[in-house]
């Protein structure tokens, strides 16, 4: 039975505020990868624009297009039954009224969750706290006029792109995540903050406020993150690194061992693969 | 430098005819997937249909439909530098005229090599050797005007859908295979070739002529395939397979174990996947 796209919203939205669980969501850039990973148990499933766009020969950014972009959203969104959460980049326009046009269109989509930017990919400047502010509230207006909650994660670059030393960077991403969730956002995540000791000081700072990590090298263990009172991780375009590692390894092992074990050994069938692309929410 | 795509062609055919030396082609379903084949070292790359088409959400067969399959063909195309061969499924069409659109996108695209299959993905019907003849001296024939001599892998399916027992099956494909080669192929591809004596029968039968092996589980080693002769083989779908399965192995160690090992060990980075998408030929 379909669930109908406000409850998923609401359920979604609820699996950030469940006392002393994290959410671990996976980033899939095309259909058969997103769809394994609902089968295989994730209870929502987001998107990473980097793998994404990638995969179709587009830069990062938004080069891809406001329509290609929606068009691959819908073909995710049709074959998940679990929440699906959008990395949105930084809206895809520059007016309000074009980033509208793009949160409508990922609703439509099957989206229930947003990420947004405050950056600009092209020149890695941060763009006012004030204007991304407008931007976050917009989202939450087309969610709530098209009667679908959609959940905002807010991310800032402020600890990458802020000018000024590390402790300024650091607390300039404070500032603005505050700042974000006055305007609605329901998680903030913070680029860039990997370290324990870094991680357990924004939380302090947050005051509990659910935020997003994305596990890379470096970060505490899954198990360590939800101790400290972490409410949710991505993998970020982690698993497009990951697959993209196993091709290179599968060609290292065929062209200079004359292997096929990683090729063969560990896949899935035809048959399973085609299931990947059934529709659900029909 | 660029490579005249005329003399890719020629390249292409000639990895087909080196003396004890067999092609390995890897089959890609998108850019980076493509393009990761290319930096890995392998002559040249192919693609997969079922890979392909699944990676947008569409089912295996014709129902991407002709445009959107040359535009993924068309983004592979401009990131590679080596020769690239499309499975062009049945050719998208009917009649020969709307056959002969899709091999001139193909090349258009970049393509200087084509799979054609002999029957109908919805029926599992061969079509009748005469008229499977009949569109691979198309396809020689668009080549030729354009002045790219596009390479024809002639495929048959009559090892699983000829009606029979095994050995008329067999003698089909033989049979099929010796009339595609009259018609212009210039490799043939016997899909469900697996065991070594069916091989090696099949060597003899077709007189040492080009044959196209898929690896999979129970084929041959690399090594023994071209001892036997064989000059050609691919990986199918395979590396589509191999891929998916690492997401449920990643998926299944986190949600289980709480370990991300497979998430980030042997993962590429971020410059790495970017550089994936970087056009090449112009």
């Amino acid at each position: 039975m379909k669930i109908p796209q406000d409850q998923k919203a609401i359920e979604f939205s609820d699996l950030h505020n469940t006392p002393g669980k994290m959410l671990i969501l996976p980033n899939a850039w095309d259909v058969p990868s997103a769809r394994m990973f609902e089968n295989s148990g994730f209870q929502a499933v987001a998107t990473s624009s980097a793998g994404l766009f990638a995969s179709k020969g587009f830069e990062d950014g938004e080069s891809i297009g406001r329509k290609r972009f929606l068009e691959s959203i819908k073909s995710i969104g049709k074959v998940l039954s679990v929440p699906l959460s959008v990395d949105a980049v930084a809206g895809f326009g520059k007016s309000t009224k074009e980033l509208k046009l793009t949160v409508k269109g990922l609703i439509e989509a099957g989206a229930v969750g947003l990420n947004i930017e405050d950056f600009e990919h092209r020149t890695k400047k941060l763009f006012p706290t004030e204007i991304q502010k407008r931007k976050i509230s917009a989202i939450v207006e087309v969610g709530e006029n098209i009667g679908v909650k959609v959940f905002v994660n807010a991310r800032t670059d402020a600890l990458r792109y802020f000018e000024g030393d590390d402790d300024e960077k650091f607390m300039e991403a404070v500032h603005r995540c505050r700042e974000f969730r006055e305007a609605g956002a329901g998680c903030v995540y913070p680029m860039g903050l990997v370290r324990r000791e870094d991680i357990d000081r924004f939380l302090k700072e947050l005051n509990g406020y659910p935020i997003n990590i994305m596990i890379r090298a470096g970060t505490p263990s899954l198990n360590e993150l939800e101790g400290m009172g972490i409410k949710r991780v991505s993998f970020g375009p982690g698993a497009s690194y990951a697959t993209l590692g196993l091709l290179k390894k599968i060609s290292s092992e065929v062209l200079n061992e004359r292997r096929t074990d990683s090729l063969i050994n560990g896949a899935i069938t035809y048959e399973e693969l085609i299931s990947l692309t059934e529709p659900r929410n029909e």
